[in-house]
């Protein structure tokens, strides 16, 4: 039977096979791939080294990862993931973000206003617990309130017990829960960054390209009680940096990815999801750049927003490319046809029931994406929030839904507010950062008029939305009216609980009263008609799986911690070949070639700073391993488990890489430990931060 | 009864009262508002005067309007309007769009490549030949080929009679026809430009803004027989220009307008039809600005296309956030219920049989529209060609066509291919500007992903358009083989009819080929079930309101001359006064202000040369007068017929004039005539061009 299913896998291009047999693979760290790694690169994965790993490895809640490279708490990640944090920092005449920071002493060290990170202490298999909660003769809405009742009480009693962030995953999309324990810290301060010019050189038009020259990294470091936190787990930083060839890792916290989605719902996602997604993202990239374009002061208060969503937009084409490929739905659907065979060749009885479950799994997925059609806009613009992009409405929502929810018991709760998450949410509530009204009133009216654009003018929710008025003339009312800039307001909101927002006239606390009762009824329905019913049957298909390929692939990634491995190597792309690593050199030499002209300018201190460089430093890298947003600064290691790297960013080839991994061009792209080194000696005045990485 | 009417219209905001009773109007040069003018401004239009207005007034077939300035074929147009032409006369390393141009010598002028100008020269009302072709009995389709042909022949029987470009105008949609005769000039040469920067200072965020400070005009030169042009008829150009509270007319040829669209149509626009071209056009503008990032080279190669695309967003947007104004459609519906009730009023048994034919046409348009939502997108994307971004797929298309169409009767064939249009469809088909493969290849990318973002990735049209392939694989194919970029391919597959288009292997030839029959099916939907029944309700709802009115409501624009009215006169925004004019030294200080960044930098030229001008010279000014797109570059005259300035744009309150007229705010901006004058005489080296401008 294995010879028959390699036999089919050798007729079919690519890596679509769903056992590993490359290095693809997000993995759990705790069912890490240590056979693979024997038969493939003959290395031996260690607990030690494991142990360093996952406690060196840093989640940003802000969405992205990072790893410790000092004892006292410093931490490195790349700048697009600190930009929230410099663009929050900053103000008019003070731009972090775009001109950098430094601070050559630990008092000057500046406290992000709501930056919290996590490290990963250990994961527990919790899925028998979670899966006897439901029974079942439950409906599809009493078995998610059951699964959600069970997941808050193991959390909450998990955090009661050991102090600890506690958070329960679902896995192969409801084929495992597991229990994640996180040590946080909310005190974290930055401690340098480059210029945006050098940390994201060739900007939108080399974001998901190679060749890249980019500086993308900036320290941050955690305190505990006022003090820099002591962190004796963390990475040595190698001096050397990986050769050609050589076995890497990488650590950290890939985002989502769907490689284990049937293809009905890749379908789906390539006719319904990614279209309005595309349509919404390039209704907000249009609006911020109009906002932008209005004066540099709006072009630096729009600059986080509009990075995130030209970078969402770009990586999303690349996946409406990816599923317009038929070569890709093919591999998808002889993947899904394997599975078949594969159960339905299984010994009796197991086999025909194994093959029943598939396909009774795979039509009930198929059914939910019909269901699905009729509700999913209603439900991405009213419930998500679509239809008001600002952080106001987020904020103006979460006081109206605590002083509902918070009275309930934790359980309950929408999830959300189960107790175990309030204070990490709390946190974001009442952040100090600066919010600006102009810039907040034009993306209120883009979001609005897409809001009517996809529901038409007499839709009830569109009508209840815009109250009366045309879209921009209800963003200026909502805010110019609004007291949410104000933490303390917000504070006094959820802290007057349901009676001070019925009492308030402020019309963003009217708007997202207005509208709950209809969004929570979206909510259900998503929960009931689709959250639940694909959570079941891909939970039948993770069985059939495992029962077919035993645990020889990951799950798809869920924002936790993972251990991806590859090998350093350049490819060829139209004959060009591409070598592993760039240099400092060909920064200069690009910028030259298009005249400095933006994106390829290059700051000040570099183009000053020139003379003092080795240009022959290696600047950027790629290699082999599995990397997907959410990896954005997650450290790359070598065997002896030093940094050599930080990931940041994935070449275009590789945007496929949601749904089917292939490294035959597709590469993860980090910055060379050497460059930074190199960077910091040379150009800035940073000889004690270089001092902390090297004194090892 | 008239006193009902106007008591209905008290109680109503705004200007959406049918009879005009303001400056409301794009008047037709055969039908003019004498009466109104007398009455309203005690101005008596004299035949000589509109004589003179028609003769001296231009339109460029690239999309725009102009006036002949001298008595030697010098006209003068806006810049934007100017751009397609300035854009195809510029080179890598030779940017007269940005750098601007001055041919101080006739035989400096530059000839355009493609620019024809159409000079109006008579207009015959054949309604009733039109009319009488069309029998009661026949079906949609019959009735609209019926049409079709007629109209053919009349203007075949007009071109070989005169001589002159005749094409049968369709007005009031489907209440009038008529003939309009131009005198054609393919022979445009290019005589002065400014720099973009100046031209439209502000760029983006400034347009539809007002205050404003754009040097937007352009000069070119109409040659015949290789001299410039005898026009005795032209536009004294006035060296004091307009006082505020003056009476100034438009001539112009404005583009679309819908404010007889019934509110059923409207609503059709503003929830389906308005929300896709949004989509659209945020989608290649999203595309077209990654392409000019990449390098200042392809920013040059997109500027054109780029400029259309955001002017357009921006004009839809404003259309669209008035749609969704709930004012608005109020008025919207108050005019209909408006004309019902003045038909019902009339005198027994007109009155009667009037209401009739106006509830049947509300509901037979209200029918169009279900049925049009049907089969819209997939006509627009294939037959109007959304999907195929790109003058390359034009250019296949024509080939494709031609070989079918040309063999049959002209009065049989597709309209765009009847012998009286068939010498302008050639001279752009194989007109010599450059084209730029990678640019193309970047816009058809953009716009095959949007087909099937539109239609899903499972459509027979998708898969036929994308033949097997990905969009960003399909359009390197295409770009990549095609032979089409070569003006003289085009001529060999036009000459050699339907074989060799069949004989072709051109990948682009081969695509409009394959799609031919289905976008022929699309079409022939369209104009049956769509264009020919809409056709006949308005020309019912216009014979109703001839009765009810009389002719004091005039047609939807058509781009075709028309002549408007106003009163230059600034108003109010948010209780700020806004003057009538602006002046240069205002165009100094807000780039002063905004540090001179991108869009508000000004040229070189102005900052070395700001002490040598009067900064107190009016700029732009603004006037009531009823304008719209394809306005752009209309002579504004005074009573005494003299050009005071060149419309570029109208106010953001005035979008909303595709639907309805107001003139609380809305007003239309003009480059007001001393601006050219002090420009040219301080800046400029254009001694000859003031002198031909001043010497009469």
């Amino acid at each position: 039977m294995r010879y028959t299913r390699a036999a089919l896998a050798l007729v079919l291009v690519g890596g679509w096979f769903p056992m590993a047999h490359s290095d693809e693979g997000m993995w759990l760290l705790n069912d890490p791939p240590r056979q693979l790694l024997k038969e493939r690169h003959q290395f031996d994965l260690t607990d030690p080294w494991l142990k360093n790993a996952m406690l060196a490895s840093v989640r940003l809640n802000s969405g992205g990862s990072g790893g410790f490279v000092s004892p006292d708490g410093l931490f490195v990640t790349n700048h697009h993931v600190a930009a929230d944090s410099l663009q929050k920092l900053s103000a008019a005449g003070r731009d972090l973000l775009r001109d950098g920071f430094y601070a050559d002493a630990r008092d000057k060290e500046l406290k992000c206003p709501d930056q919290e990170i996590n490290v990963l202490q250990d994961i527990a298999d919790v899925t028998k617990e979670v899966n006897a909660a439901v029974k079942p003769e439950m409906t599809a809405a009493e078995a998610f309130a059951a699964r959600r009742a069970v997941m808050g009480r193991i959390e909450k009693e998990s955090l009661d017990k050991t102090g600890l962030r506690s958070d329960v995953v679902t896995l192969y999309n409801g084929g495992l829960y597991h229990l994640y324990r996180y040590k946080k810290y909310t005190d974290v301060r930055l401690v340098f960054a480059p210029e945006k010019q050098i940390a994201s050189f060739g900007g939108d038009v080399d974001n998901f390209e190679y060749p890249r020259m980019n500086l993308d990294v900036t320290f941050f470091r955690a305190y505990e009680n006022g003090q820099p936190a002591k962190t004796p787990h963390f990475l040595k930083w190698s001096q050397v940096g990986p050769q050609s060839g050589e076995l890497v890792f990488v650590t950290g916290h890939p985002g989502t990815t769907q490689r284990l989605e049937t293809l009905a719902r890749l379908k789906h996602r390539r006719d319904e999801l990614l279209p309005y997604t595309l349509y919404r993202l390039r209704t907000l990239e249009a609006a911020l750049k109009q906002y932008g374009e209005q004066s540099p002061e709006c072009a630096r208060q729009a600059a986080t927003d509009l990075h995130s969503v030209a970078n969402a937009r770009k990586a999303f084409s690349g996946q409406l490319q990816g599923l317009l490929d038929p070569n890709i739905m093919e591999q998808k659907q002889a993947a899904e046809r394997d599975l078949l065979l594969g159960a339905a060749r299984a010994a009796e009885p197991k086999g025909r029931s194994a093959f029943d479950d598939a396909m009774n799994a795979l039509a009930k997925v198929e059914a939910v994406q019909a269901k699905l059609r009729g509700f999913e806009k209603a439900h991405a613009l009213v419930e998500t929030g679509h239809a008001f992009f600002s952080p106001l409405f987020g904020i103006a929502r979460h006081c109206v839904r605590m002083g509902d929810e918070l009275p309930k018991k934790s359980a309950d709760r929408l999830r959300e507010y189960r107790d175990s998450n309030l204070e990490s949410l709390k946190y974001q509530l009442f952040s100090p950062a600066p919010l600006y009204p102009e810039l907040e009133r034009a993306k209120l009216t883009a979001s609005l008029t897409f809001l009517a654009e996809n529901l038409g003018g007499e839709h009830d929710l569109v009508k209840l939305a815009l109250a009366g008025k045309n879209p921009a003339a209800r963003a200026e009312e909502l805010t110019a009216g609004t007291k949410l800039f104000a933490p303390a307001e917000r504070k006094r909101l959820v802290e007057g609980g349901a009676q001070a927002v019925a009492e308030s006239k402020d019309p963003l606390i009217q708007l997202a009263r207005a509208i709950d009762a209809e969004a929570r009824k979206l909510r259900a329905r998503y929960e009931n008609e689709v959250e639940e019913p694909e959570r079941q049957a891909y939970a039948a298909l993770a069985a059939v799986r495992f029962m077919t390929y035993g645990s020889t692939v990951a799950p798809d990634a869920t924002f936790t911690l993972r251990l991806a491995f590859g090998t350093v190597q350049g490819y060829e792309v139209g004959g060009e070949k591409l070598n592993f690593h760039t240099t400092f050199g060909e920064a200069f030499e690009k910028s030259a070639k298009l005249g400095g002209a933006e994106p390829f300018d290059l700051p000040k201190r570099w183009l000053d700073g020139k003379d003092k460089l080795d240009l022959k430093t290696p600047f950027n890298f790629v290699s082999t391993a599995d990397t997907i947003g959410g990896n954005s600064g997650s450290p790359v290691l070598n065997r002896a488990g030093e940094l050599v790297g930080i990931n940041f960013d994935r070449n275009r080839h590789g945007l496929v890489r949601n749904f089917v991994y292939t490294d035959v061009q597709a590469r993860h792209i980090a910055v060379h430990s050497k460059a930074v080194l190199e960077a910091l000696r040379k150009l800035y005045p940073a000889a004690p931060l270089v001092k902390e990485l090297v004194r090892q």
